[in-house]
């Protein structure tokens, strides 16, 4: 049994989806576990990860506008806004995905299903430099 | 320290809650691991894993109504309906709730609270075969 | 490699956030292992363990009032009220957020964000005594 931590960087320029998926597998590679789990945790209460349908970019779109519908920026009972009107709207949608997702890896692949993406989902507007960490366990 | 890789498999037809915590637990057995963690991993991108209230059906029945109102499926500003109006609904539900999830296995047996179960939330009308990844790690 | 197990015990008295980072960080430090993930397990499905910005208590009134008007207490389809008004609420803010949450440990500290914290969600307005179960896995 063996453990690798490692860290993936991304700079992000808006609210939206970001797929992280390649770079995932990269460092399952590089770690050279065989069998055992992947498990990402983004380091940040504005941003998320999820997993979702990596095929067609309508469906990120529209799961997109729902989130923004979900989470007004306007809702007038917000107090936490000290960094604009996207801030606490950020911690909410961040609340309802995740912050870490554990995947499987069996022969040294992950074991994700044919349309199945690894994203950061970005929630604020202004460009930002996310960490994501990975801790890979396994033999 | 040991690791076992197994799946299951859940025909499901139509949307709801399909208890799945036995199945896992028989997995846990077959395994043998006594100490550690299992994580259930749904490779699709339109059905979640959920742990929910496994006593009271009637908990069930709110659960999905909420979610049919939370995301309507006739919402007029979906465009990734290629399959239908419960295509795009799918993806969302599923991102509201989980992909994976991590039980504690202590003695042999997962740490599920009194009313807690493991359940496939299946967000598609149609018949569809779900797989369920299940990691066991521990000794 | 090695697993330890623990507990935490919450005491809660109403709807609202409770801060349990310095709890978990005390149990993986009595733990001793330097590098792996701690798993934080909420045994209840009417309350449940998010990570959210602990520096500003404006974002979790906040957060809690979005919850309030997501899932409001009177919405008259609900069936499950054996417990009172919250108790079907409870069921679904614990479905759209978290059970579980693998947090990764890199020389013997939880890698958190600066911002991020690990909380109790408790979803019921009663007193409760809320267990959660932490499995430290790493070497």
């Amino acid at each position: 049994m063996s453990i690798c931590h490692d860290r993936i960087e991304i700079h992000t320029n808006g609210k939206g989806l970001y797929e992280i998926t390649d770079e995932v597998q990269s460092k399952v590679d590089k770690c050279g576990v065989q069998n055992g789990t992947v498990t990402v945790f983004v380091q940040h209460t504005s941003s998320s990860v999820i997993i979702m349908e990596n095929a067609d970019p309508t469906a990120r779109r529209d799961l997109e506008e729902f989130f923004d519908r979900l989470v007004p920026e306007d809702a007038d009972y917000f107090t936490h806004d000290s960094e604009g009107s996207d801030d606490m709207p950020s911690h909410i949608r961040m609340v309802l995905t995740r912050t870490s997702e554990a995947v499987p890896i069996v022969d040294g692949k992950m074991q994700l299903g044919t349309w199945q993406g690894i994203f950061l989902f970005e929630h604020r507007r202004a460009l930002h430099r996310r960490r994501i960490s990975l801790t890979i366990i396994g033999e």
